[in-house]
């Protein structure tokens, strides 16, 4: 039933290596990734983490399969004192409300994923849409005897969890629970009200001034945060489905928790593959606010930072995320991004050349040359990147290196001979399908869709070669620093006159 | 404390008349507006309303109100046999799932609401989202004995309810009760379990097949589709509050029934103004899928419709409901949409000029002008009309009013010294802010706003000037069709040359 020609091989954080990759159901999946809390900004970390897990989405779907990519939003927080100006008291709608923040920065939020062309997930739900659901696994979990009520919250016993599911809390992160008992004995960590420091709450009874509460069995209040996860998961795509993704520093104790709550509740793993997207660092540490080491992403496409020397659009910086590997490190530095920049131009230029070349069928005669192998061999080798855990830079250069053969073939230095058409109109399917479908990189050059930009290129490459052709270099000159003054390059080639926009 | 200085007034439907609008608390301003069902694509009409309550949110903050503007998604509805391909069976992530529907025509209705240049609300709560809420104003009608239960299900107690509060029910959209009871005894309407047909359901028990359900105390099911307004609007604007708007369609039995939910769990009148965005018709008929007499949105864009000769731009068609009052039914004819576009690019063009103009400081000699006296008495028209029930037609009509003096000034038949500078200033200040911050126009002749076209089009008329200067028609007759091939006209005047993308 499968059309799936593929073998995927993931890294499972759960297992802590490569395994092949084998859906519970045929030709579908389901993946489930945690999303942003909708009280500030998105960060750029989290940009590279939706990022990634947008690319492994369309990767998927393009070798065939049908995917449920569920990515929540969390709207409920700690937002008592959070916002913007507080407005009278007195009245309702003159009083702060955290839905009108969770708003603002949920449309932020998705503009910033418009902007970085991610696409949007199948099933966006949102945390406060789902409190029965919440309460129904708080109940289960208390029903199988892994929670206890205390003065109004519950807490997970994480103890006795780990006495009966031996080997299963702390799997996931490398974690010891003794070590963490340890730890928390050495006063690291508040006991409370729970019987044992490593216990967390999955519901909590609201102190006076929480805002966003609802009424349950043990007390007018909110879930705990892991809770929303594992009962939006199990509503979506079931008890146990295919891959659970997220930012690394979700390991501990988020996903852990989510783990021990599935369990908890219905004696299921959630999901059998849990893949974690490593950090960003900015010139080799690691981002913090305190220390003033960071960078919004607007920071960057603007260039109103410290740390940059320019601006960088959005395409150049997924571009830049492209070329690590999404479980690495990846350093933002200004030369890295000046690297990216001219990269992602290179290969966009690369693929407009590419895309305008006419096989050559006229004399064409019929056998497969060295250059088709390799070109062959190679698209295979950009398709085993990707399936080899999603490796986008091994793919990436693997394109690289397929474009050194475009730009032989339009320099001349590779006879159109030595490239069947079959084999070039591959190539070009290949190209638009890894640049635009796989990685969702967009074509920034031009300004607007309506093709108003190549209309007036179209024109002023006319009058500069009429202005060369009568040796007006006035002209030409002046066409020259008016297209460098928007940021367009004019390259001569023998294939015709290219234009870029740097 | 309020810094609003305008006097509003609005056609109350609850009234059936024009009144003057007082806020419940002085400088705030509490709106409800129904948002759209997604399970389709969102239709012309619907567009035309959020676009009409859209400029009304933006008048009342650009007049100094902070503005709770909520409009709700309704994500739960009768959804078992909408959506895209029915997956395998057996298998949860491969069962059709609505939330995949929803989300779909969500997105899908905001990226229409970004087309047509409408600001997102503050709250954009979601019926499954408030299934707590619902449950809970259940059991406040129940307990007030406005509501029973049969099987499962429950029921709004109508007659009940307008022998306690007589002359509610019907109010709003001119129903009277007792003629509502003589159609359904004439079999127009099936009793089925209910005690009286005018009856609605509140809670609704889940049949065989639904999958979008709830536990609840009198049955697994899900709210009547009535009830999601009066909770999210109780919820997030409290019990009663500001204004309550929504297209023409709904005020029966949609409004009435959610006035009689809102008063029968609380005894409060959930909104004092109740607006009413009106009907598009097409081509002089109502729209109507069956009747083939309908246009999509999308089609007016691109023109793939039998009723239009071309397609007109988003902006254009916002510019064409501008210019009829919000509650006046509109006419989409092709000859009407062409007058629009005419109008829209000539109010874009006389802003371009007027922004440019340099005030006239040097030989002002201080005094005021018929013509400043004018211009301000125009200017206060133009608010006059937007005071006077959010009138667009008015405002827009006093804009080319005004208009008509830009171009007297850049035609030079009226002198400069005829306007004072202050003047000028305040000219272009409320061009500025009609068109961009009021209507939510934008100017579309940009390809995109990176100045890429704007750089382009200086470096093509500096090479025109010169050509036509070396009496080089050739070159500039080139320019002049190239031009004309994307779209672009170019107009001399003594100041300077101007350039419009039609």
């Amino acid at each position: 039933m499968s059309t799936v020609e593929h073998t995927i091989k993931l890294y499972n954080s759960l297992k802590g290596q490569k395994e092949e990759f084998k859906p519970l159901h045929p030709g579908y999946v389901g993946m489930y990734v945690c999303g942003p809390t909708v009280y500030s900004d998105v960060h750029l970390g989290n940009c590279r983490t939706f990022t990634s897990f947008d690319i492994i989405y369309r990767y998927l779907m393009h070798i065939g399969y049908k995917v449920r990519y569920v990515r929540n939003i969390t709207d409920v927080g700690h937002l008592t004192d959070e916002g913007e100006d507080r407005m009278s008291k007195g009245a309702r709608v003159a009083q702060l409300e955290p839905m009108e923040v969770a708003q603002k920065y949920t449309v932020g939020f998705h503009d910033m994923m418009r902007i970085f062309n991610t696409l949007p997930p199948s099933i966006e739900p949102r945390a406060t849409g789902h409190i029965p659901e919440q309460i129904k696994m708080v109940q289960d979990i208390m029903e199988r005897g892994y929670g206890y009520e205390r003065n109004g919250s519950v807490y997970f016993n994480v103890r006795k969890f780990d006495q009966e599911n031996p080997g299963v809390y702390g799997n996931l992160s490398g974690r010891v629970l003794d070590d963490l008992l340890a730890e928390s004995r050495e006063g690291l960590k508040s006991q409370g009200e729970k019987d044992n420091p490593v216990d967390f709450a999955i519901w909590m009874k609201a102190r006076s001034g929480d805002i966003m509460v609802w009424e349950s069995p043990w007390s007018v209040g909110f879930p705990g945060w892991h809770l929303e996860c594992s009962a939006m998961s199990t509503k979506y795509l079931g008890q146990t489905f295919d891959i659970h993704g997220g930012g690394n520093d979700l390991k501990f104790p988020h996903h852990e928790n989510e783990i021990a709550q599935n369990l908890g509740s219905c004696g299921c793993t959630p999901a059998n593959y849990w893949l974690h997207a490593n950090m960003l660092l900015l010139n080799g540490k690691k981002m913090s606010k305190s220390d003033g080491n960071t960078i919004t992403p607007m920071e960057l496409f603007t260039g109103e930072s410290p740390f940059v020397t320019k601006g960088y659009s959005p395409m150049v910086v997924k571009f830049f995320m492209l070329m690590a590997h999404y479980r690495s490190t990846l350093d933002i530095t200004d030369e890295a991004l000046q690297a990216a920049e001219k990269g992602f131009r290179r290969l966009m230029e690369t693929n407009s050349i590419l895309q305008k070349m006419d096989p050559h069928t006229a004399d064409f005669d019929g056998s497969e040359s060295d250059t088709d192998r390799t070109i062959l061999r190679l698209i295979d080798e950009a398709y085993a990147g990707m399936d080899d855990d999603f490796n986008t830079a091994i793919a990436l250069a693997t394109l690289n290196e397929l474009g050194s053969y475009v730009h032989k073939l339009a320099n001349q230095q590779l006879d159109h001979t030595e490239v069947a058409p079959w084999v070039l109109e591959r190539l070009k399917t290949i190209f638009n399908a890894f640049i635009f479908d796989i990685f969702g990189l967009n074509d920034e050059a031009d300004g607007g869709d309506d093709g108003t930009v190549d209309g007036l290129m179209q024109l002023i490459l006319d009058i500069r070669a009429a202005a060369r052709a009568q040796k007006d270099w006035g002209t030409s000159d002046k066409i020259r620093d008016g297209l460098a003054a928007v940021g367009i390059a004019v390259k001569d080639g023998k294939e015709g006159t290219n234009w870029t926009k740097g």
